[in-house]
């Protein structure tokens, strides 16, 4: 059981090693999907982080019926990782780690994400972002509305790390549930 | 542009080659991306599918940070292929298409996907199922209730033809929506 040491994925940001780079985001990933299945087996909300989109190029096939792909690459994601419902809600998230000391780079999260989290606002979802700050062992739930009023009103490349203080709320962890977020979207939206 | 010539893609159901295997489905599912797409453009919902899943096995990197997947597997979907929100409302749908002239079979759609269905239901979740029956170039919903209490019900391996007639709702299909189920949807739903 590989938790919840969270020593073992603090970045080291003068590595370069292409494992370290790989690694970067599993464990507060692994934090939510073990708190989705929480929610889901206690019957709180369906919530699931959506497969990685894959391109697939050159499937072989060793047996009949087995298919194997041999060529594919990671393709960006034309939306946010998870989405669900919870309380008759639509919930919609993207969810990122951050191993700076002082802000989070809008480069980490992709504009086509943040068009997609308004287009949910929209439509009347529940939309935020989930960002961890690894050095300091935080995670905060950042309303979408803010996060892209912030970022449209700025010409900063980042959002600073007093900033999501002050604007973000604090997620709590539990064993059971590692990313305790639907807490903190309670208070936050009222529900 | 393959489009939108029906005949092309019928399911000869004599054919046991891997070609027409893998292409099964496709059709229904690139009409509902288009229809969805048109959707997305005109602000009426926001509803996507989700990647198809994989399990990747090797990597290689044949350039700084290019990975390459050079080993990966076709994985079972744990949930449906399709959520997002319309009219403020959680929507999820599985899309099959059949090539018998009698009847739906049960093993075309997973146990588990069918548990999701109705736990989305429980959350206040608008949920159903699109059947395309291709031999007769028809396409229904299905609402995952009535589904589910069918499915609950009978000790048959498939859903009758007659029940589909009886019970689905004709999906209409025009140019720009190939598939425009959010009409059926307002209909069914009362939305």
């Amino acid at each position: 059981m590989n938790y919840p040491n969270k020593k073992t994925n603090t970045l080291n940001s003068n590595s370069t090693s292409e494992i370290s780079f790989s690694n970067r985001g599993m464990k507060l990933e692994s934090d939510i999907n073990k708190t989705n299945q929480f929610y889901l087996d206690t019957d709180v909300a369906v919530i699931h982080k959506k497969p990685t989109p894959v391109r697939i190029v050159n499937v072989s096939y060793p047996s009949r019926n087995r298919a194997k792909i041999t060529e594919a690459y990671y393709q960006e994601a034309s939306t946010t990782d998870y989405n669900g419902i919870y309380k008759g809600k639509y919930i919609d998230f993207e969810a990122k780690e951050c191993a700076s000391r002082t802000a989070f780079p809008f480069s980490s999260i992709h504009p086509h994400q943040i068009t997609h989290l308004k287009k949910c606002m929209d439509h009347g979802a529940i939309a935020f972002i989930i960002l961890r700050m690894t050095l300091f062992d935080k995670t905060y739930l950042i309303k979408a509305d803010e996060f892209i009023e912030y970022y449209k009103g700025t010409t900063r490349k980042s959002l600073p790390f007093s900033w999501i203080k002050e604007n973000g709320y604090l997620i709590d962890f539990k064993l059971s549930k590692p990313c305790d977020y639907l807490k903190t979207v309670d208070k936050v939206f009222n529900l």
